[in-house]
């Protein structure tokens, strides 16, 4: 029996890193859970709901008697410094080198899991909240482009005639990219899309979109683990001037191109956004990470004047996008969290298994040490 | 060859009454277009692509001469007492019976042509701007309830689990909520559906919903030309109480329900809302003309506390949900216009055939006198 506990995240997020649900799972496993009051409550999980399934609901979390944390955002420091020595955190830490966060749960031997470091295997995906936020973001940003749009998605037809689809294009094929595909597709638009990794080609046009090819070869964009490499100048000039002529010819740009631990990759010049129509959208999911389009800003509407007659297009900078779909992101989330719980949890005791490779992947801190990324499983008992 | 006139729409009016493409078939039919400066602006429709569409956009229309003036929301009276004796006017009209504005009309002997009064006839349907604008307001009203849920509207599908898709209950069966329940069930919701009138029922079925069933029998909510009828309070007790606990159950609700001529039925009452989660979305797209959710305000979201824990629900009262989708909305009223206008011009020439039933039931005024509504066509010339 180990103690988990939940606290409130600090505004403006508005998930919460385990749902009564899962709670319930914890302590049906005979887990003690502690939810601090309101956790839930942004992400509309009523504190009665977590009490329900079992959680203590309690004013403050006394954090020297809690073996595992699991939180959204990076705890500060000063949580770290109340942890007992050998506790667990489990969550998302970006950026992964905050030195004073580092310090504080080095300083108290705090084990901190982070999401951002989970080994790409197939084991992990069921624990992989990267992923299952992507998925969250990418929906979400087709309707933040749908509800600013002044036409339809879908075809419309009528007995006065028929109105054509919106055309979508959608930059970044990674799982956000690929949700928004499905779901741009879903609401009945014409989709293209396209990545720098040419053997995302195939997934593109699994859910529905065609592929816009720019003509770069696989070395060019593919990095280690299958991701996304940063583009030298020269290979970067070629891909935007392929885009160009889609993206003017576009009602919604869809931007979500990442490169692991490095700023967004700018893919997209005000040049080529005011090259659209008025009315037109472009929606940035990296504009937070700093962004693929050129003067996006995070949480913010900014208006590019159209170089085609009156009016503007709308840059939609998301800041975080499956904070804005709380209820269900957390959802995921909590059951990635539990997953990953699973890992820690040896005859009814707190373990840190190092042996394995998603919990030594995911470890940035044990034992007093910061841990290097790609860091070797130690060696398994005999 | 007949003069045809746009002007700029008073705010917070969106739509223009013709679209670049609509001008185009007018001009090469030989007639004149003016264009307001600015009129499509909000729409999307620069004044430079109407110039290439050959009409002439000007600094202000020369009302008295202009044959016919296309208009969205109703003229005011100034603009109809400076119109030349036998214009006539195409527009929407409500109230039909705006004493200022019939007199105005009267005085000048214009005429005005209401959509509102357009027959149901299988003829009139390429010229329905009810049913035009109710498609994009249907499809509309889902965006809105997409973009507030905390939730997906689809099933999602995760390595770590499998997120049940969002339960939306649509009120009101007509072409905005079949279109709304479309929209719905595009995005991957579970979609239940009522109206009184139960010769809908197979209509839901037919774009995806299931038909909650409310035990009213077909003559308690069927009225005139297929349109529902007020129930009586009995009945309307009844409907309540059979739909009460599938919107206790709901994710969204949609209510579209609307009596010709009427204000909108009262559907739901705020003890309704309040049995729904928190987090939950209503959206009354009934609002501006009465609301079939009580407490809902147009133009407005309304927080109701949720009786099911801490948060609220979130009531969603459209104003003009047409106006939000401007272009496409626009290019539909445009073809209606266009197709109106077809009835009007015989040998290049302006004539008002009262022979015909489309236009004798659109004829809200003619000759100085108010015509009632249902007169019929005048006979036709041997």
């Amino acid at each position: 029996m180990i103690t988990i506990a939940v606290p409130c995240e600090p505004s403006p997020e508005t998930r919460v890193a385990l749902v009564p649900e899962s709670v319930r799972a914890l302590t049906r496993a005979g887990h003690r859970v502690l939810v601090e009051r309101g956790a839930g409550a942004r992400a509309r999980y009523p504190d009665a709901e977590y009490a329900a399934a079992g959680a203590k609901v309690v004013g403050g979390v006394d954090l020297a008697a809690v073996d595992v944390l699991a939180h959204v955002t990076p705890l500060p420091a000063r949580v770290l410094g109340a942890l007992r020595p050998g506790a667990v955190t489990i969550g998302l830490q970006s950026p992964l080198d905050d030195a004073d966060r580092l310090a504080a749960a080095n300083a108290r031997g705090v084990t901190m899991l982070a999401f951002e470091r989970l080994p790409r295997t197939s084991r992990a995906q069921a624990m992989d909240a990267l992923s299952s936020q992507a998925l969250a973001a990418g929906y979400r940003c087709v309707l933040e482009a749908a509800v600013r749009l002044p036409r339809f998605f879908p075809l419309a037809m009528t007995a006065a005639g028929t109105v054509p689809p919106a055309k979508v294009v959608v930059l970044g094929i990674g799982v956000a990219g690929l949700q928004a595909i499905a779901t741009a597709r879903r609401l009945g638009a014409k989709v293209a899309a396209n990545d720098i990794r040419p053997d995302s080609a195939e997934e593109a046009r699994s859910v529905g979109a065609t592929f816009l090819d720019t003509g770069l070869d696989a070395a060019e964009g593919t990095g280690a683990g299958g991701y996304a490499r940063a583009l030298g100048t020269s290979a970067a000039e070629r891909q935007r001037a392929a885009l160009a002529p889609h993206i003017a010819d576009a009602d919604v740009l869809i931007t979500t191109a990442a490169v692991p631990g490095r700023p967004a990759p700018r893919l997209v010049t005000t040049e080529m956004v005011a090259a659209m129509r008025p009315g037109s959208v472009v929606v940035d999911l990296a504009a937070a990470t700093g962004g693929n389009v050129e003067g996006s800003r995070p949480g913010e509407d900014v208006r590019v004047p159209s170089g085609r007659g009156d009016g503007a297009v709308t840059v939609v900078g998301l800041a975080s996008a499956p904070s804005d779909l709380p209820t269900d992101a957390s959802r995921l989330y909590a059951t990635n969290v539990v997953n990953v719980l699973g890992l820690l949890v040896k005859d009814g005791a707190l373990t840190v298994p190092l042996d394995d490779d998603i919990v030594a992947g995911m470890a940035l801190t044990h034992d007093g040490e910061t841990r290097a990324a790609g860091a070797a499983p130690a060696p398994a008992a005999p």
